[in-house]
């Protein structure tokens, strides 16, 4: 068992799906991941709120032993995310965006410097880079970043910088073409592979993931749902139990990362199911684990 | 080994592709799923062609074995068609389009009738019905039809009465969505299920394709491939590859229709690696076994 320690975002979302309306869901990519990686692993997170952050919300992260020391109470408001999902549910329509205490934030690792495994969930690689700067590369094993679109087009150099620092890039597909600029996605993470990171996760939403790693590669079809209840982060969850699972085993083996892939899967299954976090509250080690099992059957031949 | 036909085109292909031009080259649907298909059982093609059609195409299904007593010669020109694609190729744009000889075709069995295996190409619906009409009953032991969006828009009747005769469907994930009216494609294929085919195999090109048996499923991705030369005929390959196998070990359980989804992976993968039916020109069974096998690794975890 490795420490596995996440920055990134605590959020409010309030969501409009063709299930329907919820305000105020408890969000935000360090959430989804905390709670998914929990179960594998000791998790810390580091992320900011504002003192408008509800005791229910600390509780449900606390219940799954997620180290709170890093989260940072601070004056204002809590980071808010509206979006809106239409009939094909694979990407959501941002209705509103309140950075609030984000727009000042400045992570601080303080004790989780010294964790093996670290993620850096989509945030400012500028950001991500200063989080860098604090991991005790004596006993870091994996860093691993996040990233989006924004950020690829509005601050592409700090992002290069930020890549060639870390092991490993998640990364979904329509930015693995804008990164790399080539349409094929194996060509695009053989291109992302020569800016940094050995191993490149590319996710592919409902088509399931590529899995790149030095001159391998890996395909994994995502767990077939017949209802999407809620998207709203599936990437993160995916990214928790996939990272969870790395720490847990302490093996940046090929095959280990296949398992990962698979477990990031299964997770994310999961998440999906219901509005934001709550599926991921009542989850066991037996629910996982069967799932996985009918996950092998649906596509082992 | 089961005997296999196959209903459906032979074609003059001209494409233009990001790396470079062709004229006449030989394409359609039912010499892409015969040549793929003879690399595993007996098959037999029904089509019509004109008086241009060259003796040096013919040869090239003569050579694998290929029975052409059903290829119809008469009066006019062999079907046409010319087709772009761009830089994501995944779908074409039809530039052109010149039935010809398709116009009054009328496919008849004769011989082909006692065939065990009955693959129905993209046509006319009620041609397909006319077809079925003469297939053996008493012999048939899998028919099998493919579509396309114009038969679902303009003879969506005529479509759902031929569909309630076949035992299978072969359709691409934009026609299931089409014909279910349903986005989420695990509901799309249940809905079409009870439309009548208790197998549908739902292509979903780069990304893989979806196995509906009965109440199973089964994922696989598509096998990675770095370079795309030319997709056209990458579903009429796999198809070819999906039925051969049928065919030739003539076991229609669940097991049995994964392994066959795998061959038509691995046989479509071989079709776009050049112009037409090149590649299945010198393909041979260690090829498709080595091949095989790498993908076996490549989604196996």
């Amino acid at each position: 068992m490795n420490k596995l320690t996440v920055v990134g975002t605590v959020a409010f979302d309030c969501l409009e799906t063709p299930f329907g309306k919820r305000d105020d869901v408890f969000g935000g990519s360090a959430s989804f991941f905390s709670m998914s990686a929990s179960y594998f692993t000791p998790v810390s997170l580091v992320a900011v709120v504002g003192k408008d952050f509800p005791d229910g919300f600390r509780k449900i992260l606390e219940d799954r032993k997620i180290d709170l020391s890093g989260l940072e109470v601070t004056d204002g408001k809590t980071f808010r995310w509206k979006g809106k999902y239409s009939g094909d549910m694979n990407s959501a329509q941002t209705l509103e965006t309140h950075l609030n205490v984000l727009e000042t934030f400045s992570p601080r690792l303080g004790k989780n410097r010294d964790s093996e495994f670290v993620f850096l969930a989509n945030v400012d690689p500028d950001i991500q880079g200063k989080v860098l700067d604090q991991v005790n590369g004596a006993a870091v094993k994996l860093s691993a970043l996040d990233t989006m679109n924004y950020w690829i087009h509005t601050r592409k150099e700090s992002l290069l910088k930020v890549l060639k620092r870390v092991g490993l890039l998640v990364i979904n597909d329509a930015e693995a073409r804008d990164l790399s600029g080539e349409h094929n996605l194996i060509r695009a993470a053989r291109l992302i592979q020569k800016m940094g990171p050995s191993t490149i996760v590319l996710k592919k939403g409902e088509h399931g993931v590529l899995l790149f790693n030095r001159d391998d590669v890996f395909a994994l079809p995502a767990y077939p749902l017949e209802k999407v209840f809620d998207p709203t982060g599936a990437g993160d969850t995916f990214a928790g139990g996939f990272m969870g699972y790395l720490a847990k085993t302490g093996d940046l083996g090929f095959e280990n990362l296949k398992r990962a892939v698979s477990y990031g899967t299964v997770m994310a299954s999961f998440a999906v199911e219901d509005f934001g976090l709550e599926r991921l509250r009542t989850l066991d080690e037996a629910a996982i684990e069967d799932r996985l099992r009918k996950f092998r059957t649906i596509v082992s031949f």
